[in-house]
């Protein structure tokens, strides 16, 4: 068991309207082959989508792509708002990010990441004649842990989870709660050749056609648990703080103390 | 840039006292370069540790391996622990686990991770005179997004985090708080070549170089943030729980409505 990872360089600067699927095949390093995997940072797609607003826009941008504000930290002066995103990808200022857009602006994560990755996808396959995987990554914190890593927000083509229930371990015991989120794993992966710095937004995975599928595959979107059975669906303090005026209106409406 | 990961197999079954760097080196399917990185997943290191237990004591090993208890989720009969285990890991169970363990037993997780890795890498140093880092891995599950995916709980000679602080980005913007953590996405990447059905316990990582460094480069405990410092430190239902009990006492407290 063996892949590689290979940044593609040259790139040009993407802006709207931008054939991606073209300009990725015309900079590759070497042909695609059937089981090879694209991992596309989120940010061209957004440039050639024309997802780019003034960055006086920012906060209102924030605002819009906001589903529900799930923490709030305050550092000094600064507020960063832990949110849950239109994509239902929990992280900070809704994936709105300043860095790598243009001058005085600010790029929103792409309108419907999964989509666009299907597009991609078929273009790169039609162009290409290979049956290749594409996933959109995004750069996002995490609870527990410090520092950031790639994850995938959109995929066509490609199995976002490696689905192990009911197969076994090496002593033939059943996994019964295994189901590693490959995706994600390619994503950070990719991360590592791609850099923040180095301007290089696409990565190529060979070797790992067994995660390669139809471009109906279930999407990036289905890696999103939803809010109502996450165990971490509000900050502790934001769920603190409304526990307690849950509490103090209860005992309130009960009047005087009981047994008093 | 380029780089490769390749699982190694045909290690024996690992039992305590085995002397697991000679083990590698010897089933390793290429010689060892300066820059290369090995990912081992942090069961195998409990087998040679001895960190194992019977299975009738599981309840109790989760106990021990507890720091704090974050979250409950109670599923029909089963309850599932989210803790934080000795090593500052939020996850499942403390990282107590069965599956790959000789039957009977549970697997605790080596009691210093980064130890481990830290004599892992010298043992591997000395044999192959190759300057090599070493990461022990770990599958664990997050908040937000299904699934799980693999991370770093031990790292020696090798950066955990790719720190771009103060460094720019391609448009010459400032990238003020990018600090990847490389170490959980090289464990991703190499999960995908270990699996947890394949009995391959250990990557190679070829072509990353300029994240392998000295042995006394800070470990993976670094990658843990503080409880007190994160927003997600207890699950929402504890969180409005201990709330309620607080706002509900504190009305008491305060006697009859006021104003009333």
């Amino acid at each position: 068991m063996r892949y590689s990872i290979e940044g593609v360089e040259g790139l040009p600067e993407i802006t709207e309207g931008d054939d991606l699927a073209a300009l990725i095949v015309e900079a590759l390093p070497a042909p695609l082959a059937d089981g090879d995997i694209l991992v596309v940072t989120s940010k061209i797609v957004s440039k050639a989508e024309g997802r780019v607003v003034r960055a006086d826009d920012r906060e209102q941008a924030i605002t819009d792509e906001t589903v529900r504000v799930v923490a709030t930290r305050r550092t000094g002066d600064s507020v960063t708002r832990i949110v849950e995103n239109r994509l239902g990808v929990v992280g900070a200022a809704a994936g709105v990010d300043a860095s790598n857009a243009p001058e005085g602006t600010v790029l929103l994560l792409p309108v419907d990441p999964d989509a666009s990755a299907r597009s991609l996808a078929t273009g790169i396959r039609a162009l290409t004649g290979a049956r290749v995987g594409v996933l959109l990554s995004d750069t996002l914190g995490r609870a527990w842990r410090e520092g950031q890593t790639d994850i995938a927000i959109g995929a066509a083509g490609v199995h976002v989870f490696d689905d192990l229930r009911g197969q076994t371990d090496a002593t033939g015991k059943p996994l019964a709660v295994t189901m590693p989120c490959v995706a994600d794993e390619l994503a950070g992966a990719a991360e590592l050749v791609k850099g923040k710095a180095a301007g290089v937004p696409v990565a190529v995975v060979r070797g790992l056609g067994r995660l390669v599928g139809d471009l109906d595959l279930p999407g990036a979107r289905t890696i999103v648990r939803p809010a109502e059975r996450d165990l971490f669906r509000q900050g502790a303090d934001e769920a603190y703080d409304e526990g307690y005026r849950a509490g103090f209106d209860e005992a309130q409406a009960e009047g005087p103390l009981r047994g008093a």
